[in-house]
């Protein structure tokens, strides 16, 4: 029980973040009130005496999570990172959501100290926190006494759009068919959304709709109650095989005259206000200061409190480096999601003559997973048709914790976005699968990756509409260009099962940017240029001229064949083409000019890509396109691809039109 | 009560359903028996006993819709629309999946006539359903006595996969909330997925979700028992308000002897193993060859039915034209989504100085609402920040089913797959508004629009990093460009009031493929040279140079004044400089080539684009760029476009120097 005394104190650190949050927010002239004055309440009680973390130590992996799913709550977030001592200042506060300061307007995972996801995007934050939680009971069980080191709790914060959102359902669903009883989403429930009262638009009942995906439910009716909240997250800790969701019922903008209102959802509360809603919380203290007794509360009750507990688990830590050497260096190596060491500097393969690049990537996986020690993913129910399955290896499940082979479900956005939460939590180097034309699906997490600098590997098979019988809604066209267009993200086409073994070892020496691998359900020719150390380059020239140069086809994946094929035809009729396979246009980008050119051979106007998808984004890199800028059609795939012309002797027709021949 | 005669029947019927699948498949050696032979009863039984049709008419308004939202059940579905008469042949049976056969690996709207929508990519399709079921509700509700005309039910059959997808949880429980008892949602539980069993990934209680959605629930235990699927049908269709899940319990490729595995999800049973299976149905038929009975059955309970049903609707539509004589030109009018005869052929605005497009595009909405009768749209929660409210108009609700502004709370996936199902329905132009940042949510619904060939309109605001000071998770890069590179869809970023009106107007008159409005935040400065009729064109010189044509600006929407102003300062220096605004790329891409290059002005080598996104697709059109490949930042949205240069004296400098001075 609490004594008085420290209830009061408990009272006066929520005020104190409150009132720091309505600062931060009034200064900025910019930010989200509601959600932040609703929730302090309940935050402020998770770290002050529940949280097991070190803002001293930020990164030790044994700590609890903390995921802040409603991320324009951020204001809330700081307030407490300031005042639990991570290191943010009140100046940071006072530079809240202002240029290049360590408080934007959402949680950004690696800029700011203590934040543990990137969120804003509603809903992903669920899915990146059962993410973690998988991660550490995976890892848990992976390792012999892994629970010494990896068993911890993950929170999770959201609101009504969280789990308005459709993420939501994938990842609780996940969560509680994989009885991740380490997970504990807060829900604040304050029937307030940014257009008006929730009833505008929901009437879901959200305890039945998580008791249906087996997780336990409790309930904390009064959001300012903070005895309740304690016994709720006590309670919640205990649970022995389900995550556990509490409703925290919260008013929004606590203490504004607009409480309860959607008015104080997005909007500055304003210096009068403001001043008016610290005199109801009985805060009496001028902008931006917080009394001595609250940073003596954080220290007593987070800070020195996190001392002991990082102590205890470095002393674990050189046990378990006694106990288990071997395992220990695995660990120490591969904490930081960097699995260089790893890694061969070289490829040496018996190229298959014919062999589709997806199945190339089973086999390159499969190679990987003897190397390379923690390797962990899967695919969205289409383990057998991407070939993500490891071989000889178990299927993880809530009675098989150290299986390394994730069954995602049809469920493509949280797959992706709790490989997020995998590679946040650390560890562990996650990746997924699913057809190229559904990257669409989880496109939203591939950018959270790439904002937070995480090397997550993509895989997309079914890379054209060779994917044949099953027609246009499953033959991608544009997502390639999609997918080359999100900033920092490195995409693979490879072209032969060598380009395809490079394409994973680059993707897995990435450690801080995400890659994709577009992989084709045909079979593809072995090239006798593809070599890793091409590959490195991005592109290459694959197959060279034969006489005085005259045009350059630019080719990926399935279509490098088909211009090696028009190469010979046109060289026949004395017509010198070089043929370039660019198994990753961005990885050539960052090339040398001097290498570009040399690879390229020709002028800008002497070029064609050729590319069995979209061609947008090609211009680029040539005057000429053949792609397809339409939607295919349902047949066998050798029809298909005849049906739109993807021919050698269309390619031949094209560069002798561009050559005026 | 059925006749033991009847029932009879209808197993044959069953039989032969399956047995055509079975050959469809087996043909094709392509194709997902699991679940066609699994659902055969329940879809057969709906069609003879439930379905509310006429095949000679299958675009009558009334008419109950069916959607396959496990698309890849399509032979089950092509094979119930030739016995129903629909026009499908037994020889478009036997080129299942064949290259431009009627018969494709997937349904498609708008290829196969009784085809109520495209579906493939999992759980769109319930999104699609719950879409018409809100049109007709609407429309019911619309016009005086519109239940005479519209009232009618909308059935879906979805599987496990259709339920894991996260649009599924968005979609039912906007069903739920908004009461659509007219939808009935079968739920084929087969316990099985590609990869294996459910419980590999899946422990939910569909049951209690639903019902937590506020749903009523049935269950069939046998899925071959048709004297349940009719009384669970019959019981569905007397909801009073709510909508209805039937579950019913099948064996995934009933009759094969993989029966109730993942292997028959998606293989051929081949010619063996489908006789085994055919002769467990007791049906000893060759192969395509359906008894005269099960011909005669679906013409009675089928055919002639419908032919009464369309009489009587005819009836009603004689007797309405006579009593709501005004009503009905409109209804006729509009039902085709074709609402051009409203639509002026000019737009005479008084331009405000300034104003954003966001704003600009809210006003012409509320312009529009008033020349345009059936108007029907949203937004993701963000009414009031899109601009997407009618004026003075009430809000859809299941007390106010007339309600033009629909709240789709923070689900835009739905949102988009809602509209798609609202013009799917017809009768309504549907648009859905939201962050341009969160286009990603909601991508594979534009492409569903795409495909199916309907005139969807998106409203995208908060275009750039200008969004400011909620950060790079709210500000879009990359968007724009995946939005542009979906095949058949226009895309507008529009510059400023004029050329945002204008914009919309194309929109509307467009009534074959989508069209998404680009928005911004800001407020942009008015052009003298904005018309509609340069919009038509796509492209236009805003701003001509004063001197000998140096060099090229193309800039849409913000950036244009920016251009503007480089222009002058060039100016100023002898540089004679062009700036054309390019409100829509694909628009102008189809003009002939003379205006484009009348128009551009100069050769590839002497143009820039100008755009504060991605530049990814604009090599197409300029050599130059000047654009933004990177995250953005949190900060007030001056100076976060002052980080990133986005300012004249930048763009003076990048000409210089693509001009060597």
């Amino acid at each position: 029980m609490k004594t008085p005394a420290r209830k009061k104190q408990e009272n006066l650190a929520i005020a104190a973040v409150r009132a720091l949050c309505i600062d931060e927010i009034n200064k900025a002239k910019s930010g989200h009130p509601g959600m932040a004055l609703g929730s302090a309440p309940v935050l402020t009680t998770l770290f002050l005496n529940h949280l097991n973390i070190d803002p001293k130590h930020p990164h030790w992996m044994k700590r609890d999570r903390f995921v802040l799913s409603a991320g324009h709550a951020s204001s809330l977030l700081y307030a407490l990172l300031h005042l639990a001592g991570y290191g943010l200042t009140m100046d940071d506060l006072k530079a809240f959501r202002q240029i290049d300061s360590l408080t934007p307007g959402h949680p950004e995972y690696g800029h700011t100290i203590g934040v543990d996801a990137t969120t804003g995007p509603l809903g992903q934050g669920i899915a990146q926190a059962v993410g973690m939680a998988l991660a550490s009971k995976h890892l848990s069980a992976l390792y012999p006494d892994g629970d010494k080191l990896f068993d911890h709790k993950v929170y999770c914060l959201c609101g009504d759009g969280c789990l308005e959102e459709g993420i939501s359902q994938e990842a609780i669903s996940f969560a509680g068919h994989n009885k991740l009883n380490n997970l504990i989403l807060i829900y604040d429930a304050n029937d307030v959304t940014l257009d008006g009262g929730l009833n505008l638009s929901n009437s879901e009942n959200a305890k039945y709709r998580f008791l249906s995906a087996n997780w336990d439910v409790l309930e904390v009716k009064d959001g300012n109650d903070i005895d309740s909240i304690d016994k709720a997250l006590n309670s919640a800790k205990l649970s022995v095989s389900k995550p556990t969701l509490i409703i925290v019922h919260t008013i929004i903008g606590f203490g504004s005259k607009l409480q309860g209102t959607n008015k104080v959802h997005g909007s500055p509360l304003g210096e009068e206000d403001g001043q008016a809603a610290k005199k109801s919380y009985g805060y009496d203290y001028p902008n931006f200061a917080v009394p001595e007794e609250v940073y003596d509360l954080f220290k007593k009750s987070v800070i020195e409190k996190g001392e002991k507990a990082y102590q205890k688990y470095e002393d674990t830590l050189k046990w378990y480096e006694r106990v288990h050497e071997q395992e220990y260096e695995v660990i120490k190596k591969t904490m930081e999601n960097d699995v260089s060491a790893y890694l061969p500097e070289e490829i040496s393969l018996e190229k298959k003559d014919s062999v589709s690049t997806r199945v190339a990537s089973g086999n390159a996986l499969n190679w990987l997973v003897n190397i390379v020690p923690n390797l962990f993913g899967g695919s969205a129910d289409v383990a057998h048709s991407v070939m993500t399955s490891l071989k000889d290896k178990e299927t993880y499940s809530p009675t098989c914790l150290e299986g390394v082979n994730i069954n995602y479900g049809i469920r493509e956005f949280a797959m992706a976005a709790i490989n997020n939460g995998i590679l946040l939590h650390g560890g562990l180097r996650s990746y997924g699968g699913c057809f190229l034309v559904f990257a669409d699906y989880l496109k939203p997490a591939i950018r959270i990756a790439s904002l937070s600098k995480l090397p997550a590997i993509y895989l997309f098979s079914h890379d054209s509409i060779a994917v044949g019988e099953d027609g246009p809604t499953h033959q991608p066209i544009e997502q390639l260009a999609m997918l080359r267009s999100i900033p920092h993200v490195d995409v693979y086409r490879p072209a032969d099962e060598m380009e395809t073994y490079a394409s994973w070892l680059l993707a897995l020496k990435n450690t801080t940017h995400p890659s994709c691998l577009i992989l084709s359900r045909q079979n593809l020719t072995k090239l006798e240029a593809s070599s890793y150390e091409n590959v490195k380059k991005g592109g290459y020239i694959v197959s060279k001229e034969n006489g005085p140069l005259m045009f350059s086809v630019l080719a990926t994946g399935s279509e490098v064949s088909l211009a090696i094929e028009a190469q010979k035809i046109l060289e026949a009729e004395k017509i010198y083409v070089r043929v370039i396979s660019l198994p990753s246009l961005e990885v050539f980008a960052r090339q040398e000019e001097s290498y570009q050119k040399e690879v390229l051979g020709t002028s800008y106007d002497k070029r064609i890509s050729c590319e069995m998808l979209s061609t947008f984004g090609w211009a680029k890199w040539a005057k000429y396109q053949m792609g397809l800028d339409d939607f295919g059609a349902s047949a066998p795939a050798k029809e298909v691809i005849a049906k739109f012309g993807f021919t050698s002797e269309r390619l031949v027709k094209l560069i002798k039109k561009a050559l005026k021949i």
